[in-house]
């Protein structure tokens, strides 16, 4: 398979605030183009380092990607110093220049003169046209390397490689290509999921597969490197419809959606609506339906009742159940789900209460308690859970759990999560 | 001031999935040390591509850090190759084995054969402990250079660079350290902001001064290479006192605090008390407002009502109301702000009503509209934003304002916004 390696350039990654979060998208085109990433580097506006790792670049990798320092000012050095390398000749483009020109005269205002320096282009380079910016990217063939120049911003960035840069690489990379599948999972551990999984995946030696845990859920990301993609594809089928048997309802997507896309799409299907009550996750659940478009069809309305009195005044939850069981109890989640149901007249009805932390907990009732509860016109059922980790970890994986119950109430599951302490979590020795 | 370089290993940093971001905590550290962060590289499991990239960074980095790799598979070759490349031996620490077996006897495990291979210890290294996970860190000094081995794992990590390698490289590095300063803002553009703010960092060649655009926020850092800490304090501490000055109440934190928990330290100072009504957002506002550890103290309860039916009836927003103004207005997000303080019995009352898309806009309606209300037992007040952006970031800029137009009205702040109908984004030509 090609090798590529992509350069970040950008003194601002070079700090604690920012990270280069192109590269992400950039491999997962370039990985379906038939091109492996083997490295990525991040390098500031620094001439002598830049020198030395696009001198390397171009000697082990065939593809070379840059993105960033093309912009106007002195410190955009990513052109010199290719130019530098190359022993090529950097020559103004007048018709890039009048482009630029248009652009600023579009908005009303002159072009400052530095803005001529992103006109100037490598001798022999093919300019990739910026839809959303001024700077023009560049390719060049260079020996047996290619190499391309990309704007930082991604809405500079990924338009161009999209309009400009695949059909090119596709050509140039040949029949190998990288095909993957993933499948998300929700109430196994980590490790939990391996010991199912692997006797499995390990009969599939041509696919690698890589188990994620990752805000909350787990994920299993298949991917085979093969010049015949059908053949590919069918052992990939294969390797996910063994997956599937085995890890059956513990999967909530085979195809890249949230826990709140699927919710929303089976909702939506099915006719149904929903309301939600929230204490410990104090909106979060509610936020995360709402994340989805059109969610108004079938999400009616959340109540936050964070203390106590609130609990009783808008859920109807009776005062003499807290005093009984306590705020965080199976009792009074049960009373809340109920209630937000009753006052929506939704099909479902959702009530979490839980201890979140960091203070709060008391030996019985420790920080991570939650009980999710789900009612609908015939049956409220709750369930306790445990959850590790810090507040925000406690609460998604609260909200995590509340919209897997939905999901598998809605799909009438049967099969109940694993008795795992630690759901979802990944801990080791 | 000593160059430093990060090389984070493994080949799950080379997928779509995943990113290092080990690297901004150390860079953090690292910059207070006094040692400057020049290059990162993120490569895979590739034993002659790890051979190439740790041989050129002895050559151009003092200190030489590398994340992960030290696992107890074949796959984890960081010891092997920096043992290569040293020219040393790896030898068995018995001690090490120990503690490795002694970790997995406490969870009633047998060791599996491959730990062994986690104490395995480069030839005259340091040994560094690891009080989270089994892999051992290790620090070699060699030539100039110093290199630091570190476990992947940031709970592993972290404890074991501030435990067992800060203080060396304190000690290392001299006298020159970053200091760093920044402050948050919102309701300025990008752009804006670096109009009003030019002119005075300009002032002060020796502090320089990036600005941020992150989450709907503008971030401002301040940062000053020197070897009298307390004089680039004062230097630092002036700057940044005539930025306070000229960009004055867009300021809301000069401490890395989020907008939250400067609103959740107002209420709490003043003993206040909050609700919220929320539609647009879908409960994100609460959910951010509870994200603050002890926001029970204040936040008493929020509404998210998603349909008509449901602002009538849980906050008694008229009828009529809607009929005449529409769900998206500014009557009926106060009386949205109003019917929620009213229910609560609390200081403050916050609605919000708007369009958050991709679908619902009109031509005189459109996707971005948002307005927010804020009521108080004296008045309620509220605003018109025209927000640019997908769903997400309407929904993100939307709940930033309502937090923002409190602390606002708590600081009895009298400036408005600036008339930018970008508010707070980043649009260059």
């Amino acid at each position: 398979m090609l090798k590529g390696e992509i350069i970040a350039i950008g003194s601002e990654m070079l700090t604690p605030f920012r990270i280069d979060t192109n590269s992400l998208w950039l491999t997962e085109r370039l990985n379906a183009l038939g091109i492996e990433v083997k490295l990525k580097t991040i390098v500031g506006d620094d001439e002598a380092l830049l020198e030395e790792i696009f001198t390397g670049a171009l000697q082990r990798s065939e593809i070379v990607l840059s993105t960033g320092g093309l912009g106007p000012t002195e410190d955009d050095i990513t052109r010199k110093i290719f130019a530098r390398i190359l022993q090529r000749r950097l020559i103004l483009n007048e018709e890039i220049l009048e482009t630029i020109k248009n652009r600023f005269a579009r908005r009303n205002m002159p072009m400052p003169a530095i803005n001529a320096r992103q006109a100037m282009i490598i001798e022999g380079a093919i300019i990739l046209k910026n839809e959303n910016g001024t700077a023009p990217g560049m390719l060049i063939e260079h020996g047996s390397s290619t190499i391309v120049m990309l704007p930082g911003p991604p809405r500079e960035l990924q338009p161009m490689f999209n309009n400009s840069v695949a059909n090119y690489l596709e050509r140039r990379a040949g029949k190998l290509k990288i095909i993957r599948q993933s499948i998300y999972i929700f109430g196994l551990s980590e490790s939990r999921t391996d010991e199912i999984a692997a006797p499995i995946y390990k009969k599939y030696p041509n696919i690698s597969t890589t188990i994620l845990f990752r805000n909350g859920q787990i994920e299993l990301h298949l991917s085979a490197q093969s010049s015949n993609p059908e053949e590919a594809q069918k052992s990939l089928d294969q390797l996910s419809g063994e997956l599937d048997a085995a890890l059956d309802e513990y999967i909530f997507s085979r195809c890249d959606e949230t826990l709140e896309e699927v919710i929303g799409s089976l909702l939506k299907q099915k006719g149904y609506t929903l309301a939600t009550a929230e204490s410990c996750t104090g909106g979060l659940l509610a936020g995360r339906i709402t994340d989805v478009p059109g969610s108004s069809d079938y999400f009616l309305e959340g109540l936050i009742t964070y203390s106590n009195e609130s609990k009783c005044r808008l859920l109807g939850v009776p005062e003499k159940l807290i005093e009984e069981h306590g705020a965080v109890s199976e009792e009074v989640a049960t009373a809340m789900a109920e209630g937000a149901r009753r006052l929506a007249h939704s099909t479902f009805g959702i009530g979490i209460t839980g201890i979140a932390g960091p203070s709060g907990g008391s030996a019985e009732k420790p920080v991570g308690l939650v009980y999710l509860a789900l009612a609908d016109e015939m049956q409220s059922t709750a369930r306790k859970f445990l959850f590790p980790g810090d507040r925000v970890f406690i609460r998604t994986l609260a909200v995590n759990a509340a919209l897997d119950l939905l999901r598998r109430r809605i799909k009438k599951e049967k099969r109940d999560y694993e008795k795992d302490e630690n759901n979802g979590t990944n801990e080791k020795p």
